[in-house]
């Protein structure tokens, strides 16, 4: 049973506030207890509504944007997170699933509990003891100065897998397999694997990628530099320091939930330019 | 407990052969029964000793040669598989772990139990509804004509995952994952996840390397031309039919064993040069 | 001027047929000189014709089809070729220009001089010394046997390159570098680049596509096996001995030539999918 | 005729510094002039011969080091560049040919005329209409930001070649070619062959690398965002602005040479890890 709903939206395209403000109307048709992130909010007239991303406990939360949108939603959101009903309305929409002029219809739907509910793992990482936020498509490792390579050992758990020397490094969930993992030469991983997979950025010596299991544990330790920037799905940076150089990955115990209704995985992937889809005979 | 113990040897090296003779004197002067692949039976003038390796029941099997005569060894084997003690006479040893030297120490710690067990998942494969035989490594699919490209639709159960164009495609496990499916692009999957990948080969249209889980069931369905051939292992050819075109591969109720003392994966896969380890600072 | 005209069309598909007999009209009553290949000569009703293409001397060239149309009139013309119209009616065109809609003002428009004439270097190659046909796009080495690795020497004149390892090779030209070898992960090569790409497909050993100047020499040797076939253009095959086993490469003495009117190459590659062109923002 | 010598060696290795000591000695015992950048001057205590790399006019230059060593000295000689004598004393030197210990040797050769001259061509780069300094090996654009993409646009002189969304892209000489372009997917181009090669990082959509003629202009059009940061050969760093958004690439008036004594590129590239060179049969 749904009783508050959450909304996070992009506040630079009118149509995406438009909605918003038919979202709120709808949710509050139905009795239901709104909340909005604050600048939304603001853009709604609706200052009452107005509650941060990080303390929005709801039932639901309904976004409207892209990929990004989502990404900067989960990483900040209170855990467990509430399920997502996601509305495309950005350029590369792989997470998001309901078209625009679908989201009354899908909210409905949700409401009256006509959905699949489809559960994500995401990557829990620490840089030294300091956890970090979950990732829901991927840890990667840059170096801090654009001309220098990044020297790193990759242990699976006491076990050293190799080391390598590149640009930088992704780990990334299944999810995230389809995104910056896969631009740097990585593998698409199925949603039923409970994998990550580890993908250089440019590597200087021969260093393929590598599918983890999920529950296992995975260091990064750099070596030279020791000083580096760890980012999670594009939207958080930490750095770290000579003496915190370590960056530990593994399942985390929170996952991100996606109100579904029809399509999957492969349709997704498919309808998003991610594989070529010519008409070659 | 070992009470009959099989061989298989290259013979066309004589170092094999004579190592072969030491294994099989040890091993009778420990009143353990031996059998021999009858070609390597002729070379020792055993040909008492003679059982080919399709009806070599026995409590362990010695394969002195690389990675082609495990292969070979495991295609043919009577199901299920007796454990292998692999010793590397070959060039390409990624599967072999133990150095002829050491040949004689590791036979007498095996028998004396003091070793590991490393199981390995198999792919069975069906072309329509005849099985094919299960593969260690990979089973592939080619062009019969060098100059034809294959076009394939490729499906996770009844869920069509997309259509490729290529040369042909690999379905490796994780062993095989360090294989052919890694020369055409494909990831290192760690032999702690239960997947297999599929990588196209020289794809004409973008298709990346995919990672499925082992128990579900792939098809590679070909579209045009229809005639195509099947390889298992790089031993194994069947050829698919215009009204048999449908490749169907899950993971096999069989597994391959294999005696091992150290080292692991990563290990094994550093000192074979499928990653290299240079000196670069 | 051009006085004769043949004309090349696939004849699976009834508006090629239909498109060549309109241009078959428009050339006769321009009172030029027509000649048709043997096969589509019958499907015009036209006997009178046919002229194989191998014996197609004319001052100008009338393809309907795709690349492989193109590249398989190419192959078979009497040297100097003559230059080509390519009506695209194919599936995949990065060779062909016009579409079949402007076909006949195309004509028109060359027939009163107002083209670009766009010359294409060729592949010469020799298998021993016996000369095979020039390649427009490329030349390929395949294993006879769909399990078996070719192993191979690469020259550039008398200096060893290197050794490689793999399923196969393409030299291809600069027009070749958007085909095969692209898919084999070689670079797309700007046509006022005289330069061959050498490309080893799923290659064990490490080796990178390796760009030669054109006018160089360079020498594919098999070394195990020494059986393989060559493949030129994907519509020539000829097997090479073991005691012929050396495949030489170099620029030909002859070009093709295409007549253009607007458009260039990237222009062609952006319109034939071998770039994603997503509006990804 | 050789009369005054510069050198330029790494300190951070007592056998470079006394490597470099031993060279100062055999100059001056042939009543040659010698140069040393200052800091390496201090560490052999002759303040004398101190003079800055970017004012050592000279007839040779020896370095000591590998090859960050020679792109760091090749980026601030004066122009034309005296040519270069290249002892190899760090891990990665491809562009260094002589062992330190034949280093006295080649000495002696050089000063008795008995070498060959290699040259290889610079990439000129310009952000806007200032100049930047020439690159040996390549000039890279990369985001500022480690969580953006680049958007960008290739221009072959007033020809759009495409856009590309990626990390950053490398603009790679001949001798660059075996470098960060390689790493990021990249061929190898023949030193024979008057080209540069784009080569993007990472890139989101489909961009593969492209071979452009040396002598052409190239334009990278930063889209957004339109600041980045322009490096050369590892060591220069220039950042764009919003109204300085466009790199400008051609082919440099100035060449770096290398004085040679034997094997050549492939040797070279061979001898360098850059290919593998297992014996695998």
């Amino acid at each position: 049973m749904f009783r508050s709903v959450g909304i996070v939206s992009r506040t630079d395209r009118k149509e995406a506030v438009q909605l918003a403000a038919e979202i709120v109307k709808a949710l509050e048709h139905r009795k239901l207890e709104v909340k909005s992130e604050p600048k939304l909010a603001k853009y709604l007239s609706r200052p009452d509504l107005a509650v941060p991303v990080g303390k929005m406990k709801a039932d639901m939360i309904v976004t409207i944007g892209g990929d990004g949108t989502i990404l900067r939603t989960c990483l900040r959101l209170p855990k467990p997170e509430p399920p997502l009903l996601t509305i495309n309305m950005g350029a590369r929409g792989f997470l998001a699933e309901v078209e625009p002029e679908d989201a009354l219809k899908a909210l409905k739907q949700t409401l009256n509990g006509n959905y699949k509910m489809e559960r994500m793992i995401k990557v829990a990482s620490f840089l030294g003891k300091k956890r970090l936020p979950d990732a829901l498509n991927e840890v990667s490792v840059s170096s801090l100065s654009p001309a220098k390579l990044l020297r790193m050992r990759i242990w699976k758990g006491a076990e050293l897998v190799g080391e390598c020397q590149s640009d930088g490094a992704v780990v990334a969930s299944q999810a995230g397999s389809t995104g910056y993992s896969l631009s740097a030469g990585g593998p698409v991983i199925d949603p039923d694997v409970q994998a990550f997979v580890f993908t250089p950025i440019a590597p200087l010596t021969v260093f393929h990628p590598i599918v983890f299991p999920a529950d296992s544990t995975i260091h990064v330790e750099l070596t030279r530099p020791r000083k580096a920037v760890v980012v999670i799905d594009g939207h958080y940076q930490a750095e770290t320091l000579p003496e915190l150089s370590r960056i530990t990955l593994t399942k985390s115990e929170y996952e991100s939930s996606f109100i579904r209704f029809k399509g999957n995985f492969y349709h997704r992937l498919k309808g998003r330019l991610l594989f070529s889809q010519g008409r070659i005979s």
